[in-house]
């Protein structure tokens, strides 16, 4: 996994709940921050005003196994890892990892790719614009 | 206070913190769907599409002073009370009360009523439409 | 599917994001206030310390499939449905609809019971206390 | 303000909301994250068992005056001037400003100094303790 895109923070204190740990759904955050950082770093968003209008990223799947507590002010890391690529769609797989290493989840996004006509319209899919097709091509093929 | 509209709820685990009682930012959210409530009731929302456009209320200003703590599943009500009214802007008062009407929190907020021109153009300042500006006079009226 | 608990709530302003819909991070804590809701219909809470202390239900697995948008003060329903119990966890489907009975999310969570020798110290596994083991049995039944 | 702490940091998507800006009750949330790198700097934590048990920040009062909007992706700074340090509490000025110093809101906190007896008893207020109160008031002086 060292070729695997990692995005670090920290834990904070309104991210945990009364049970003294992370609150489930916020995996789900941490996980799109991660994506958001691996697209931006193959210099794309999760959600872009292009010359040819928005492309934007909506979900289809999500899903986390949790394996042990993230606590307040916690370091940890999600590591994205293009696990297919599809003409309209992408999943990752997402593992997290305390700052020794210890994996404590393990998450997974398919995101399609898509666009409105108009502002107020609704979202359709549309094909991974190129470069950022080749560019998940890429990273699916450095994952395996 | 008998007069002011009263929204009522429960809180959610989500909503706590590892102190073991509700996150101080979430009052503000419990104040957001109280106004929203409250506008309701007078036939508005807060973020609304009418004939003339889109008519949204955000905020100049909010505060709150916190007086106890809530926890989960923990009932409480957020009050409602219109106490300045001007052409382009409405400010609330919002007394937060547990189950036995012992009061938790006292917040307030002024928001701005606001109109865009073009879905992605930037927020401009309106005169309040009627007849919600006449509501807002009314429940001003009722608050003193 | 006439038997399921459903629980039934409006989407909150701020449960919105920039794309105009519900984030998909929010729904599993929608699923988490559907369950919330139906283990009090049977007489338990998610997080509640009892005669023999503290018994909590934290996550081993979470997942969703999103088919369409929920958007802001539109009113949804998620079911609940126990799909296995063993003598430490339990299994949910939890089909969420909007309004109009149409499917727009479906979720599935899996909890362990736990609880913890100390307050500070580490949750461990249980056995579903009694009668909570026997409704969640009948629960299953129900939903075959 | 040149001697000012700052936090900065990136929005991220899910704090957005349908207005496609922050949602207001997150600008709580990143001064928050403010107050808590500023005592990290100080060598302490917003919420810490010590040797003495439990020492804790409550808020007790907390404000936002709205300047103008934050968006996805924009990156901002909160700057942590202290204005007041009592025996048993502290208020924060928090000048939110956006990349370019344009300032976009001003936040403000009061807390308590906070311990409780035992694990599950109420919070009680009590003395800042040392060297912590020094660094306050040594931060007053500098910010005035």
């Amino acid at each position: 996994m060292s070729t695997a895109f990692r995005y670090t923070r920290t834990v904070a204190f309104a991210e945990t709940d009364m049970a003294g740990i992370v609150h489930f759904s916020n995996y789900f955050r941490f996980m799109e921050e991660a994506e958001h950082a691996f697209l931006q770093k193959l210099g794309h968003s999760v959600h872009a005003e292009g010359p040819d209008g928005l492309v934007c990223f909506p979900r289809v799947e999500a899903g986390c196994s949790y394996l042990g507590p993230l606590r307040f002010e916690q370091q940890f890391s999600v590591g994205v890892l293009v696990t297919e690529v599809r003409p309209k769609s992408v999943s990752y797989r997402m593992p997290i990892e305390d700052a020794d290493g210890t994996p404590v989840a393990e998450g997974k996004i398919t995101a399609v790719c898509a666009t409105r006509d108009q502002p107020d319209s609704k979202l359709r899919a549309i094909p991974i614009p190129e470069p950022l097709a080749r560019a998940f091509a890429e990273a699916l093929t450095a994952a395996e």
